[in-house]
């Protein structure tokens, strides 16, 4: 029963990453996060994203439906709660892209069960060269991401691994070794079947 | 620069475990402890431990020599820091076998870069079996042995990852994919190197 959050700037390579790692990590759930952004050129509902209405968002909060959300550039991102716990379930690992405030959140709830890594490229010029490079974005949106991995990058001291992005063959390799370690997590309830089991 | 802490009872198997994963985790130091007490039949010094005398050992705790030291069934243990640097600066993953207390040591000081695994047989009973079979000890060690565990698994919950050497095989392939992630963590040092770098 384990969950690996990844945090770090779009244009870390973290989609890449964890393409390349996927036949070498076992079982896993990818956590597709809810929003209320418009989808960009390309991307569909339940795949990048659930794309929903401010007002099915605020709902689902009220519902207590999320593990984690937040309002980012004026847009809700959240986790919701109940294929995570489908997936754990089922013994998958459970995969997390989610901002320092998500993981910060994740910690409090599920610290037992939580590895967390931050990605990021070597460096901050370097990342703006990957956002030009990947032309998604428009220049104010290339800007925003920057400053707000900027911001991002003091948190990183309360992830368990930083992975620097500098060739993806090492950062790929990297990424599974922690994975394969990842999994072998186990919950405070797990210990304590385990020591009750232990002691008879 | 990274550290692994193994706790968990004699007889657990931790050194089959360590002999068996050590073609597969890469270059490692594994960590000799210094004891004042008297070695066993076939125990060497600097091989098992360093066999100093109590004044030797409370000598070097007062010269500050020692990263965590204790005293249990009226013997001092301790790890000499000198050769754990040493082992670090040349990029080694340093490996401690230490009680729990210990761990707890190690936590306080280097928690930036420790990782720890709890390595137990699957119950008490099998614990006790074991300890008979190897029959290393006699009754009375034993019977310390089987108290002392029965105190220690109280503390699992402290330690990141629980290894139960159920099959060696499958204790060795988890202390393999653990290992491979400890390696990779960062002292706070080099997370503050890596944010310089990345700002300019």
């Amino acid at each position: 029963m384990a969950i690996l959050v990844l945090s770090g700037p779009s244009g870390a390579g973290k989609s890449t990453i964890i393409n390349n790692a996927a036949p070498y990590i076992g079982s896993y759930y990818f956590s597709i996060s809810t929003t209320t952004r418009a989808p960009r050129n390309g991307e569909m509902h339940g795949k990048e994203y659930y794309f929903v209405s401010k007002e099915e968002f605020e709902a689902d909060i009220q519902a207590g439906n999320f593990l984690e959300y937040a309002k980012v550039h004026d847009n809700y991102y959240g986790t919701s709660l109940k294929p995570v716990n489908e997936a754990l379930q089922e013994g998958k690992l459970v995969i997390f892209d989610i901002d320092v405030q998500g993981h910060k959140l994740v910690r409090e709830k599920l610290d037992d069960i939580t590895t967390s890594i931050f990605i990021t490229p070597p460096t901050l010029s370097e990342l703006e060269r990957r956002l030009n490079l990947r032309s998604l974005d428009d220049d104010s949106i290339i800007q925003r991401r920057v400053a707000n991995a900027k911001k991002e990058i003091e948190s990183i001291k309360e992830f368990d691994f930083v992975i620097i992005n500098d060739t993806i063959e090492q950062a790929t390799k990297e990424f599974i070794a922690i994975s394969n370690a990842a999994r072998l997590k186990r919950s405070h309830k797990e210990i304590d079947n385990i020591v009750k089991y232990w002691k008879n």
